[in-house]
This record gives structure tokens, sequence and C-alpha cells, in this order.
């Protein structure tokens, strides 16, 4: 067993605490990754505070991950010692259904495992990000390219590839208009991925406070949703709309915003059911559809694709002890665009 | 002008009662066609109720029309004297939107020209198909093969294109699983043509009634939407679900029968908007559409493809004087599977 020190949440309304917990042995075809950075997703917040559905407590959570391999199981061929790595939302899957066959474990029909309160293979639950150290099966390990920003790479692992994916998937690229909903840590890398890619870009955000930073990340438009006038502007104008933003929101009106075969994909869930009018999706032949996060493969592709774009995430780089401040600042929409917690401080 | 015998609404709530209309005059690009049979659509019933929303009366419907050319104006060249021919559900479009540029008039921005209840360019409202003839613009009128028997054709114009559209557009064939959610006009159609098209077709209807019709147009498997078991047993299995029922469903219920990539595609459209979970959908990146027609084109297409793989509609013929209780066994879904009128009899 390895000690790794973490902080963790120990009920859903206190304060995350430095704590120390144990990690599994590395088996064969683990590898143990010494921490250096951690993201501060909005999901860590659903899940700590049993939105979600209840936890057991402790729980460290944290899906965005990077470090170095410190130690790998006789078996691993994958990863190095030394290695500059990445872990996201996942590490583990069943392996032997239709999806997981395909390459698509985010996709596994018998539930992947998640990253933290998640069960493991061996009836144990899932300990996150926010600690010095970890153990994943080699095949959920991903290769972080050294010229992206060591600092500013963990969002990738989630922020990055939940939007990578769908981008990919629906082909956003030269020719191809897209719009991106909301303006937080998922919409920033949407914004400079789709623009990548070579789509032309538009930001719906609820007001034009960060239109500068839009415009700077690579978007030719920016508008405010509070603004009535913009649905009536942008109607049947976008190919693809990547909805970043989990509150519900009015899906008639943004779905009127797809021209012919145009898809609204959601990458956020609110809990709740959201109406949604069939006379609306008819025309121009709309799809609403949502996506979670992307497959191994995948994502190993768009950190080399970020790698090769120079693209990385806008983050605010913050010390352990500051994290219940930052997750009350993500509430409040108050970071720039990810909260990055330098674990040398846990 | 030319005079049509036909049957006409008065009210949205009294019979349809025999009449007398105004064609109007045939065109440099009309088309006059002696309409032999007309179908009887659940549409025609919706509007000449007031059901999707006020129409003005006296008001002729049916949007499932053959007959053979009669006069041609001027300019026409693409129909002769004699020809059989059809016409669907519209008779002409903006021309100059993108859609109609990209050749996709049902998806007209400025929206088409219905076939009945419309604003016709001339500013009076189009008369619809319960008549002994029509003046159409050459371009909305389509050839029917002499192949398909002539008294069962006029449903291909509305419930041939409403199913075959979506099937072609997601691209039903052989490694795909199609599910058709219930067995009426619109359904029985899209089997017959799922399953020459190649796909494995699957029937959901409320209950096994019509078991032994599904099989023999083709569907490889029947199950009842009444028992719920059938829908934990047909969990992530199809590519494709056609909806043809018009009335609210459990959409999260049925989404979740989709497997990876899987489209759910409603062609009816329920007048209130239906819940839909993200959740629901982000499992196997589903997606919930919608599907309006076809396109002139498409409609062409669809027509020689049934003539090819000898599809037709399975038909009941009435006279004219018993629209009124076809109405009545329509709406109990009293019918195997839709009703044609001998326009001879009006």
């Amino acid at each position: 067993m390895t000690t790794a020190r973490a902080y963790a949440a120990t009920s859903p309304t206190e304060p995350l605490v430095a704590t120390t917990i144990e990690r599994r042995e590395v088996g064969p075809h683990d590898v143990l990754i010494d921490i250096a950075f951690a993201g501060v997703c909005h999901s860590d917040i659903h899940t700590v505070r049993g939105e979600w559905g209840p936890i057991a407590y402790p729980q460290v959570v944290g899906h965005e991950i990077v470090g170095v391999v410190s130690a790998v199981g006789s078996e691993v061929s994958r990863h190095a010692l030394g290695d500059r790595v990445g872990v996201g939302c996942m590490v583990n899957s069943c392996r032997e259904c239709v999806n997981c066959k395909a390459g698509m474990e985010n996709y596994c029909i018998n539930g992947n495992t998640g990253t933290y309160a998640s069960s493991d293979l061996d009836g144990t639950i899932t300990q996150g990000g926010y600690a010095t150290n970890i153990v994943v099966n080699e095949d959920f390990v991903l290769r972080v390219p050294e010229s992206i920003p060591y600092e500013s790479a963990a969002p990738l692992l989630c922020a990055g590839i939940t939007t990578y994916s769908p981008l990919a998937h629906w082909k956003a690229g030269p020719g191809t208009k897209v719009a991106v909903v909301g303006m937080g840590g998922l919409g920033h890398m949407a914004v400079k991925i789709a623009h990548a890619m070579g789509a032309e870009v538009t930001v719906l955000s609820q007001t034009l406070s960060k239109q500068e930073d839009g415009l700077r990340f690579g978007a030719e438009h920016y508008y405010a949703t509070k603004d009535a006038s913009t649905f009536e502007l942008l109607k049947n104008s976008f190919d693809l709309i990547i909805n970043t933003v989990s509150a519900p929101v009015n899906l008639d009106a943004y779905v009127s915003l797809l021209r012919l075969n145009g898809t609204m994909v959601n990458v956020g869930a609110p809990p709740e059911a959201l109406p949604i009018s069939v006379f609306a999706l008819m025309g121009n032949r709309r799809s609403f559809a949502a996506s979670g996060i992307g497959s191994i493969a995948e994502t190993q592709e768009m950190l080399d694709f970020c790698a090769e774009h120079n693209i990385a995430p806008e983050t605010e780089l913050i010390e352990a002890a500051q994290i219940n401040e930052a997750y009350e600042r993500v509430l409040a929409s108050d970071v720039r665009y990810r909260f990055v917690i330098d674990t040398a401080t846990i």
C-alpha cells in the first residue's frame, strides 16, 4: 500500500479537509503516479455535496489529474518511469460490453469505473486526484505531451475531452458554424478547440462580460443570451451547438438556432427532464443529443491535438488550503476559467 | 378556371359534405391532374377540426393524391398528357431560401405551400385532394411508376415519404437495427421500407394485435409496449427508432432502447412539449430528432424505390360518402392501414 496526502469531503455540508488515504498496491498492470496538479471541476462539487445522489464519506474527488510515473507494475508496457501522464474521469471499464470492445469505454454499458466515488473492481470506493499520488491501470493513463504547459494541462482531462469529443464526432471544421453555450471551464475549451478545428465559432453567454476573452480564444462572434433579440437574429444559423451549461435552458429557443441537419449537444446534464417541442426539431430536421467525456483513444488524440495547436486551458493555480474558497467561486462563476490545485501544497 | 367536385369541411365539428370548388387557370408551369384516388391521413382530421390552429372554411383536405395529367401549361417540360402522377403534402415553396436552393423544399425556411389550408402565391387558400381535379406547379408533381398499383399508390405521397426520408437519411440498411413505433398508416410503411432497405426491423406496438401483419410486412420482431418488460429486454438495441405515434410517449423509455450513436426520430408531432432527460441521451451518445416529409427529389426516389421493391401501402378503398365514417375509424385505429377515396364517387 502507498500512502497519499489528500483533501477529502467528510459530509455533504462541511468544508473539505486535509487527510491521509491509502492507495492500493501497484498491480502488474498498474501505474503509480505522483500527482503534480489537479483541476477543480463543477462535478467535484456536485458529488461531494450529494447533489448527484448519496455518497460514502470521506471522499476525495478530482478527475483532472497530471503527474509523473513513479512506479510501474511488472506487466506495464504503455508507460515508463518519469513519463508525464494524465488521468481523467474514468480509471477502468468492464472491457467486455459491445461499447468497450469498440474502444468506447466512456459509454461502457455496465458503467465505467469513475475516478472517484465509484465502486472499484476490488469493492473499494475510488478516491480522486486532490491527492499526492494515485494508482491507475495503465490502459486508463494518458500521455501528456511536454509541450502543453504542466500547470495548465490538467483540465484537458475532463473539460478538454468533454468538448473535443462532440466537436470531433459531429465534424466541426472548415465551413461549419459552431455555437458554444456558456463560457466557463468547458465553454472556453470548446471555443479554443472548435476554432483550431477550423469552424466559425460563436459564443452564446448570458452577458457580454467575457466577450474580450471569447474573441481572444478564437470566437468570431459573441452574443448575450439575456438579450432576447439574439434568438431572433441567429435563427437557423448553426450546424452544431455545444451546450456546456448544466442548468436547465429553454431547449426550443436554442434548437431553433440550428440550420438544416443541425445538432445541439449537451455536455452537461441537469438532473431534471427538460421539455422539448417536436415541432421545433422538425423544422430543419434538427437533433438534440448528449455526449459524455470521450474514449481513452480519443482523449489521447485530443491531448496530441492540443499540443499540435498550442491549446491549453486558462487556469488559476491555487494551494490546497484554497479549495473550499475556490468551490464558492466556481458556484459564483468567478473563475477564469479553471482552478488547478498545486498538489505539492496538500 | 376549372370546376372540381369535392368533399369539404364547413366547420370544425360538422361532417364533410359534397361541394364544388374552382381551381385556378392552368398557368405556363402548371399541370391539371384528374384525380383518381386520394388517401386519408390523420393530418386531414387534425386540420379540419382546427386541432392545429384555426382554419378558414369551407376547406378541402387530402395530400395523398394520384391521378392523370389532363392538361399542361405552355412551359411544362416535366410531365405530359396521360402521365400517371402524384402530389403530396406541398405544392410550392419559396425557392429562394438556403434549404430550397439545396433542394430541400420540405424544410423551406419561409414555409412551403401546403397542399391544403395554406396561403398560395395568389393569396387564396390551397384546397386539397378530396376532389376530382387539382392544378399544381409542375415542379411539385411526381411521376408514379405504373408498376405501383393505382388504387394503393396514393398513401406513398405522405405516409411513404414521411417514413422513407428518415430511414434513408439515418442510413437504415444491412447491419442496422431499426425499431418502428406504431403500426398505423405510417408505421406499416416504415416496416416495409426499412425491410426493403435491408435493415433488421422490430415493431413496437401497444399490443400484439397486428403482429401477424407486421411480420408479413417484413419485421423480424414484434413487441407490445404495454408490457413493461419490453423496455428492459430491448435496452441498448437499436440504431434507429422511427416513432410514428403523434401522441406523447415516454421519450426516456424509448431512447434507452438506442445503442451507441443511435437516433430516435419523431415523424409525428404532438402539440405539447415532451420532457426528455439529458442523462438518458448521454448514455450511448443518443440523439432525439424529428423529420418532416421529404424533398421532391427524395419523394421521386422513394416512388422509384417502392416500384423496384414491389412496395405498396395496404389500403381500404372507400367511396366519398364514407369519408366521415372513415374519419371515426381512423380515430379508433380501426383501419388496416390506410383509407383511399375513389374520387370517381365524389
